[in-house]
């Protein structure tokens, strides 16, 4: 494959949109690759999957989907004949989009049992973002690779759920407790502010890396975007940091002179890099939110 | 005050409960002084605050309130004549409950000008956490301390915003760029194995402090509790970590062995206690879950 993987809304195309068939998704790059399930690899990332019945352990709740990775699985029975692993380009890929935080494009087939499917042809439904990855034993007794997506847009879906045959056993399923989890979703400035600086946090100079060598690290606003703040997202407005400088600017246990400098309970200085220009009105409104400028 | 700060849900008194009068709440530690407002100090963090027309800048949304701390306040006009300052107990305190992840209950009040307030009495309104501090200039040109409340219980509130004078202003506010929040709430066991650790990252030791000396440290399941891990909800499960160490948990870059050796990416031991104790079950399925225990 020539062409790179192109991640995130492909301008024409908007969620819900349905398309008859596979050929019509190719032409733009929105699925590049039919046959896999899974338009991605280990190098790049996966930006689009389709879910069509493939696989007898997915799960679909409308806005979150357990999703099953590819391989070791009887294209005539789908049924599972031998383990998945993780160095499958695919599945490795499905990893690297959890850890830099990358939008994924999900697409439901018409041989896909959920209430969100179409009767005929594909539907569009919207960007995903992988939240966890981890092994486990299908129901056909391997293992498989298992991911988490999680809706990222702002259309409703009936969290239902379907496909699953123990669904009965299920309902006390308590989704408020998913707030617990410490993968932080970014937005595409997060991930742009991120790329600039390759992961590495700016005040402490560490890269979270796995094994496969995929980085995590959080883009953190200096002036929040919540009310009453309203900071901007844009990359005059954010910070490539690792998790504990994060929690850290957040709670104001630091802040940053104009000059870079550290304030408060950190020394040295904050890293910076020429084409991500800060926006000093941004360190301004974090040094007086937290005491730093004293009137 | 010789009784100390009682956190949490007090027995018998239920969400949405009404109370005529002051003196009923105060009877069972509900809600200790009424004076302030604020119950609590900067020594224990603060456990209940009452919403009751006293600052011009509370504005409450339901499942969120913006918060105004005490002080430079006239009680006859409720203008304030004077800046705040987070010196003062009831604010440190409210700090203190953010960083340490505590809960407070939120009253309010009669005189309260919103949809959610009663028009007599007080109603207890839940259980919500402080997930942000800052200092802004308030409405009338004086310094204020400010939180953010977010409510943490399972009844649905419709998010409406009110006591506002700027509310036109406010229409485009998004709340789903609050899942970027890097501060992560906890539950009470996440409270109990963070105090068991004293804040300190059973992997690596640190502890994070503020100026003020207060300590942030998350709870981290060892299996998730979400579906289909259906991990416990207790000591057994769980681990006192900060925000890396969480994050590299979760995305399995290390795993834990049954002697608590650190496997993978880390090396080195997991700092445990006795009184402590980590069901073996949970680190074998996190083991299993991100490829350590091969079969």
């Amino acid at each position: 494959m020539a062409n790179p993987v192109i991640f995130g809304e492909i301008p024409g195309i908007k969620e819900g949109q349905h398309f008859k068939g596979r050929k019509e998704m190719m032409e733009n790059g929105f699925h590049r690759i039919w046959a896999a399930g899974i338009d991605g690899n280990r190098n790049e990332g996966v930006a689009a999957i389709v879910l069509n019945g493939g696989y007898i352990d997915d799960q679909d709740y409308g806005d979150e989907i357990i999703y099953t990775g590819v391989g070791g699985n009887s294209p005539s029975s789908k049924r599972q004949v031998d383990h998945q692993s993780w160095d499958i380009t695919q599945n490795a890929g499905l990893k690297r989009s959890m850890t830099e935080g990358l939008p994924v494009r999900v697409i439901r087939g018409y041989k896909h049992k959920s209430p969100f499917s179409p009767t005929s042809g594909y539907v569009y439904a919207g960007l995903f973002r992988v939240t966890e990855c981890w092994t486990e034993e299908g129901k056909d007794g391997y293992d498989i690779c298992r991911m988490r997506l999680r809706y990222q847009g702002d259309n409703d879906h009936t969290h239902q759920e379907v496909g699953d045959i123990d669904a009965g056993k299920n309902s006390e399923r308590n989704y408020r407790t998913s707030t617990t989890t410490s993968v932080v979703r970014d937005s595409h400035v997060a991930r742009l502010v991120k790329a600039m600086h390759n992961y590495t946090c700016q005040v402490c100079g560490t890269t979270i890396k796995t094994a496969e060598g995929y980085k995590y690290a959080e883009g953190a606003h200096i002036r929040p975007i919540s009310d009453p703040h309203k900071g901007a997202d844009n990359l005059g407005n954010m910070l490539c940091l690792c998790p504990n400088h994060h929690v850290m600017l957040d709670l104001g246990i630091y802040s940053i002179s104009d000059g870079y400098e550290l304030l408060g309970e950190m020394t040295g200085k904050l890293n910076t890099i020429s084409k991500h220009q800060i926006d000093p009105e941004n360190l301004k409104y974090h040094r007086k939110s937290h005491g730093y400028d004293r009137t």
